[in-house]
């Protein structure tokens, strides 16, 4: 049994972390840390895990956490990894970090919409951990940046097609609906019930942080810089993400080669499903680790709309982070990932 | 005091018609029909209104009708309107229409959208209701195809800046959400409570058939064809509609030239409020008959961003309609169409 | 006009108190008062009330207000009012408060349950809100104790019924379910919307202070001291309470009395509706000042069940409270809490 | 690896036993039959599932069935069961029924809230699959009818506390919460989104047919015909029910007497949790096969309220069926019936 932890674990991505990683077949879970709710047992914070999660939340404390996990997944707000990776993957462990910190190539990008980086050295160790995209460098890595839930949703729809070049990469609009898990378990207006209920809204329009880390895959991806537009909006539900994108195909690109192009680039791997013309529904993602696909050609202009729909706190978060972890360790991709979803 | 009646009271959009009519000072409800509820009294189909409306839903006889009512709403599924409008007006009865067959001013259009027109003759009678745009001609009219939900959110923020050409009109890109009342009253795994609930997706992708009405108006503003891309999503929330669009600025156009826009073409229009650059929220407009509207320009490109809120049930159908009513009747514009709104 | 102010507007009772008088017929709003937000415009905090109410929020000035408003709201948390009461009575205000500072008779009982009473002095000359039981009262007071909302969805049933003799007083069980805005703008883990959506709970059980509220009212009703069992849940929906009643009817009561009972006190007055045998829907009452009545006798064993609704914003606190100015004042009782209810 | 079916597999319970059973690991899905949808593929009826379930739904065949599976589920409305549960037996079958009609001993009872029993002669055959409590009857039977969801909500956190005599068996009142998919996949006016949305309401008031089964087990469990209150109400939320328990301890009975026989009557049992005086929370059993119970004393007068939490899909129908067959097999109890709950 291979022995993990999870730093920052009473957050939402934390939980869910611990969540998987409680039922994961192949490890344990040895260490939780977090910060304010030190020294509380885990099923405390979460009770709907008593039975399952007997730990107690530790404060961070490199040393005892290297004697006691090869594992470890840093679940924390950006700036706060930086701080403590490069210890981390100096005594040996492999480190799987939630936030920002290790998601860009470019210490400048990552500078221009965080702060100053100070563990810039690892940048080029660090892999990005789409699964589906960069499998082969997350094999060996040590360190993984694991994705944002928004580039997660955008990206697994447009890298096969931007890969092959069937659009015109001056015309993408992402416009991402997430639901309210995604700001966090802090308490705040926009988390209230009463905020959120019956409400509908953009936010961070043009100015959301997670747009130059999509720009990023998709510029390396396709060979050239690009930009995109990005707007995402709240959705009264707890967890989901849809993310409808509009783009235009190349000239005589025709909606068989887009579903080609998917299919090929998607064959085999357990978590992307593509849905043809339905659109994707977050109801069928809910709780699991999957990226549903859908796409259509709006026949009145030619247009080509990419629909995706994903669990921001699984497939945008914790499930994608273990997924890298199978990857790393040489697990199964699956192990742990399942079971059977809910009907609804 | 007018006398007014609403055909096809039931429904949504006929429930909230009468709600707004049965407090408006200066009109009187003496009639309401609908067909499978007839002979039931109005309150008990809507046991809020309890105290408020006394009438019994009766069936459908223009006679009767033409006796007791000055201006009569038809709130039915498109085709029904077009077999009794007619007749109506023959009555001397003034109509406000709030299904798709008076919308248009083509039947071609209509007829490649919904089915044949058997009142072609009345389409040219007809006026398009939406206020802020077509008041003039409203003014004097006596028969009125008030817009579809979809369509307001839309038009509302892209008429002024076309009708200033301002952008360019082959990138129109319009992402719209609606709460679950807009698809009716009618039970089905569509409105089914566990479908809607933490659901979040697309539906009739390029295909809705407010598309059409749309491109009529924005065409007629323009004063040249043109196409956009429409795609509507499911919300879970009983109202509400919000609708992000995407446009492509002229040229050395800027933010203050389209804020400007919009404030001329809105001055002094109590219905449009105009929120700068913070996104519109359907929770402040929710049970009003107010249209919020937001814009931004993403920097990292210079595209232009628009997003409105309305109420789909209210300034997205029957508050539209009564503001029809009242301009028609030469009142005040607002009146029956407050009071303050709920703090949420 | 009268003119009117609200201390603590910016708190969701304050916020539908200001929604409630901006549109009252025969008040002017002219000073709101709130701590943290002071200087804030009102508008900015409930953005939907934008053309609606103008005035900034200013920070508590006693002098400044007793020149500009007769008749003065105090919506704060406990223990705030009794400081300031005296002095705004002292200045020749009417003062209708929210809190529970002014609902008791007896010190000790709050002392007992909140903390020492500074204004001890003023709770014979306060008058308790519950329009219906004690409006005689409230017509001539000059400082009435608004009721708790879960006190008037428990007490409007009630009252009747033990005033009238018809149950024994020894078993009396109220089960009551609110919606989130009960627990306040404030943002924390009870109101965060992933812990509030699809959760239902109950909590302090047994020892919520509205219970001593209720068993006041209950005993000075019944002529002798009587206790009951409270437990309240948390619904997640943003308004509504409704609270099921258990009691044992005296023998040889029989439904009919009970309704017969119901009918007479409640005869004529515009706020309380009796549904018969029909369970009370918080969608029915939502957003109005209606109390919804049901009753029903259970017959396997003859025990009667009583169900009311309300909005917990408006007739549970600030619906109530404006009603009880309207008496005080010598208007009709419903003027400025219409209009007609939405369908839903 | 032993084969199941489910009958009725297109309905909400259905659809939660193929979920749990396609990832048990000991036993293969290999027919689901349903009758509107026969002909489908199940994971177009439930699309979440794709990449789990590839069965089609088929139309019922007994023939065919004993062919193929060796333990069967029935997940069909009562009366329906009746008609095909001896032909399954006949053939070997070893049936678990999720409907009423297996429920009662007497079929007098069933017969007074339902309709006449046409399979009699099984009634004495049938298990009442309340695991906690009829768990050694179970391990042995070849018919178990399971439990309904308010009964087994109602029934554990009971069962210990009246068999240990502990209560006035004259005094129980229970007042029970439910989510929405308690009411079926059916579409209806209780199941629209718009009508359940910020709705709260009592229904069936005294007459729910779970009554008497409640009632039935009860008076079995105390040796005494008794007879309870039960009102349950409808919750906006997808899952989930909560009930409240109000009862009146014997004379001496203290809140540790009523904790010990609760713990001593669960010990062991590892669906059940005990939480003490904290009030058991929807939220925390989602999805799970947990009855979540806690229980208080209300000092004011001493009565005992008991609260228990399930998800009325899982404990409350398929988690608990599964469970049945994991006894009824000899499997560990447990078996298919996890993996570690989602933090929310």
């Amino acid at each position: 049994m291979i022995r993990v932890g999870v730093i920052g674990a009473s957050g939402y991505a934390g939980a869910e972390l611990v969540r998987i990683l409680a039922s994961h077949p192949k490890v344990t879970l040895t260490a939780l840390t977090c910060r304010t709710d030190a020294g509380q047992r885990f099923d405390q914070i979460y009770p709907s895990m008593t039975g399952w999660v007997e730990l107690v939340c530790e404060a961070y404390d490199a040393e005892k956490l290297a004697k006691s996990v090869d594992v470890v997944f840093t679940a924390l707000p950006h700036k706060q990894p930086m701080a403590i990776v490069p210890e981390l993957l100096a005594k040996g462990l492999r480190v799987l970090d939630l936030s920002a910190d290790f998601r860009f190539k470019s210490a400048e990008a990552y500078e221009a919409h965080y702060q100053p980086h100070t563990a810039r050295e690892l940048l080029d160790r660090a892999v990005y951990g789409l699964c589906e995209v960069y499998g082969n460098q997350i094999r060996g890595a040590d360190l993984v940046g694991n994705p944002g839930c928004y580039p997660t949703s955008v990206l697994l729809p447009l890298v096969p097609i931007v890969k092959a070049d069937l659009i015109d990469t001056d015309l993408i609009i992402a416009d991402a609906k997430s639901g309210v898990s995604g700001a966090g378990r802090g308490a705040s207006a926009t988390t209230h019930f009463c905020h959120v209920n019956e409400s509908f809204k953009a936010y961070k329009v043009g100015g959301h942080r997670h747009t130059p880390e999509m720009e990023a895959i998709l510029s390396d991806v396709a060979g050239r810089s690009l930009h995109l537009n990005f707007v995402p909006h709240l959705v009264p539900m707890t967890r989901g993400m849809e993310t409808t994108i509009y783009t235009q195909p190349r000239s005589g690109v025709s909606i068989e080669q887009i579903a080609d192009c998917l299919r090929n680039f998607y064959a085999g791997r357990p978590f992307v499903r593509l849905r043809g013309e339905t659109p994707a529904d977050t109801l069928h993602v809910k709780g699991t680790n999957y990226c549903d696909i859908g796409y259509k050609i709006d026949r009145r202009n030619g247009r080509l709309i990419l629909m995706s729909a994903i669990d921001n706190l699984v497939k945008g978060a914790a499930g994608q982070a273990v997924q890298n972890m199978n990857i790393m360790l040489g697990l199964p991709e699956t192990e742990g990932l399942g079971p059977c979803p809910y009907p609804m």
